[in-house]
């Protein structure tokens, strides 16, 4: 097995290599320009890892890895339209480079893209591939509406977020492990496993998200931090400081979430203040570490040597030991 | 086999025993109000009857001509947005009934959507279906973008023209036709014929649009007599004009195509003057001809009884005969 390093060189050779750039250029290089413009491209590095995990060479994994990260680049030039983003990875977002319509259209196309790469493998794997794809593309599609609803509710339940997180983010780590045990032709238990392993994986990633969000080093975390308190977005550590205030606390935050300032310092400290005397930060890190351990868990039941078991353990612990 | 009547009606049943308005609400009933708003369903009817021309029953065909007419609305939805259209089959489009990332976000689910109709079938027949169909819908972003490429353009070439209207129209019909005959598991050969017989009807219907637009009955005719002319559209009829234009004809036209006048009756009136004077009227009539009788040419080749092909070709004829 290769290093997540080698995974990510293979996968960028393999990407150089596609012929995307085609006629009409103004369809085309909008995707070119988006899926150059970098990101850690954990998505298909994590197939190609499960194809090798499940005896598989990686190579053959690349196509359907190529389909993961196309369609996660799709995703990301529409919700960039609908948050009416700038920037993505440090660059023009394609709607800002180019315009709307292009971003629509360009975004059309790369979903299209996506299917066609599964057309390299024989039928069979082509339909659990592809039906794998569909199901997930469409609980990506129902995890943005659901995002979008939050912002105008005020009753999201714990529950209710994690379903969101679960489709917006968590099934496509998810999905993309699976692939890689498609492709390996592995057990059905095998799959259905690492897919679990994905999932829950995909889960602690995103609440760690939230957590850093407020809680992450401004030195290394690569966002804004404290950019979800500024936004007013309702976050696992939002819903769980709600859930264990008390009449007087639940009253400043709701305060606090319906402001908008033009230094937003006091609020971002007011913010996590709360969220400390709650409990809700200690809450979060606690599904940060269940979901972890339950991802675990799921990949000692996954019938491979221990040292891919390890393999695949030292990886998640490197993705939630990030320190920024 | 049934009439085209029959066909609608029977594909009207199956699209309402859809599930269609599922969770999230917000996703799914733009889904569904764009499904129900009517239309010829031209598109799926192509594919019942091509599958029942071939020798199956149609009911085998209604998964992949529901898949058609899926996209078909996904493209809808989306070139509405590009178009800011407010109306569709007299209603509100769905950006305007909605907004703008509901348009985007549920036209996205539903070119899914249209992939996991092709599920129902086994595993060599959903990649032939699969695989067409995604070299259809590139092909139709493709001629979306080349038509909106075209409006910033002055050197359109007549066949870049053709190339775009294939693209935008043609092949989906083709494509339409060609899933009948994939379901029906005919002969290569035959697939390759009914997708020429489509193409060429598809563009022949399209080029029959632009001279409609312009010397349709306004009585009868759905859309806006002349409409493509108040647009400054460089249709076949425009394209042709140019070509067999006087230098003052030219001029006149580079003219009228230049602006947009409060009153557009004597820009409709003068405009359709230099089609007819410059011959672009007749060579628009005799390109719908060629096209008509090349699809008639292709029809004759196909290995089925003689009933059947008078079948199709009365359709042809009856949709090439609409005088609006």
């Amino acid at each position: 097995m290769l290093s997540i390093n080698q995974y990510q060189e293979q996968f960028l050779i393999y990407l150089e290599n596609q012929k995307i750039n085609k006629e009409p250029k103004n369809l085309y290089q909008p995707i070119d320009y988006i899926l150059q413009l970098g990101g850690k491209r954990m998505r298909p590095v994590l197939t190609l890892m499960s194809a090798e995990i499940f005896d598989a060479d990686y190579k053959k994994a690349l196509p359907a890895a190529m389909a993961v990260e196309v369609f996660h680049n799709f995703s990301l030039v529409h919700d960039d339209i609908m948050d009416d983003a700038p920037l993505r990875r440090g660059n023009s977002t394609v709607h800002e480079k180019w315009n709307i319509n292009t971003g629509i259209l360009s975004g059309d196309a790369m979903l299209i893209l996506a299917y066609q790469y599964f057309e390299k493998y024989k039928p069979k794997t082509f339909l659990k591939l592809a039906k794998l794809f569909s199901k997930t593309a469409l609980e990506v599609c129902e995890g943005q509406q659901y995002d979008v609803d939050f912002e105008t509710r005020d009753d999201v339940t714990i529950p209710e977020y994690l379903k969101m997180i679960e489709y917006k983010t968590a099934v496509l780590v998810a999905a993309a492990m699976k692939m890689g045990a498609i492709v390996a032709e592995t057990s059905k238990e095998n799959s259905k496993l690492i897919y679990g392993f994905g999932l829950n994986l995909g889960l602690a990633f995103q609440l760690q998200d939230d957590y850093l969000d407020a809680f992450g080093n401004p030195e290394t975390f690569g966002k804004q931090v404290g950019g979800d308190i500024i936004e007013n977005k309702k976050t696992y550590l939002y819903l769980k400081a709600i859930e264990f205030s008390s009449a007087e606390e639940r009253k400043q935050l709701l305060q606090l979430f319906s402001i908008q300032p033009d230094d937003n310092t006091n609020k971002i400290s007011a913010a996590k203040q709360i969220f400390n005397a709650t409990g809700a930060t200690i809450a979060t890190q606690k599904a940060i570490q269940d979901y972890t351990l339950k991802a675990f868990e799921i990949l000692q039941k996954i019938s491979i040597d221990n040292e891919k078991k390890g393999m695949l353990q030292s990886f998640g612990e490197n993705l939630m030991g990030r320190k920024v």
